[in-house]
């Protein structure tokens, strides 16, 4: 397989990761995502590792990449589905996804994708809302 | 690999084929995906082949079983993101499909879906709706 297929959802774009990412393969995913989240405009990033049950530390920093990388494009990267055995070795591995959040499943993921982006919306709109007094209303 | 993650995401199933069909992963995919079906309650199944370049006779008939048999349990199967060269290879195996709905891309596959879940459910709405005289109104 030459590229692992990102979907496009809405506003969101999923990926799923069924083998084993090897050295190209990830580095390629990693710039596909980017280039894709540029292109589209897409606010939030799912990835399902749930058919991954080894991670080695080239993995480990690759997701951390895409994470800081589709954050410095205005996306979230939501991580789902990771087996407890991947959990505990990325911890013993000492690399806790730093810029990526996590979420049981990809529904919850969804979720968690959807209030991340509306509170970032809320953000955007409350300094334009100077009137202190609406609390009183 | 073991097995092909089945990611559900609200009434739908999403299955992401990346990896070649080899028989018993084909046949474990059929049987895993009526299984979800049956217990999710799923209305809809998107099966996603952008990165399948090569299909054969057998790949043809599993996605055609997995359309009927989805079908028997009231769930509609939308095949997406086919290469132009599996469409010509289908064809020429005298595999059309059948039972099964195709769209280009995810999001149009998500819509169909959708579409075909609405009419059903405005079919199964109609015979109670006797009043023939509506149409007046």
């Amino acid at each position: 397989m030459d590229r692992i297929p990102i979907l496009r959802m809405g506003q969101f774009l999923l990926v799923t990761i069924q083998v084993d990412l090897y050295d190209r393969l990830a580095l390629d995913l990693e710039a596909d995502l980017v280039k894709m989240v540029s292109k589209t405009g897409a606010k939030g990033i799912l990835i399902d590792i749930s058919a991954v049950s080894i991670v080695d530390s080239f993995m480990g920093r690759i997701i951390g990449n895409i994470g800081v990388m589709s954050k410095l494009l205005d996306a979230e990267t939501v991580v789902v589905g990771m087996q407890p055995a991947v959990a505990i070795t990325l911890v013993e591995l000492g690399l806790p996804l730093k810029g990526v959040y996590t979420a049981l499943n990809v529904e919850r993921g969804m979720d968690l994708l959807k209030s991340k982006i509306q509170v970032i919306d809320d953000e955007e709109i409350d300094p334009d809302d100077d009137d202190s007094d609406d609390i009183t209303e």
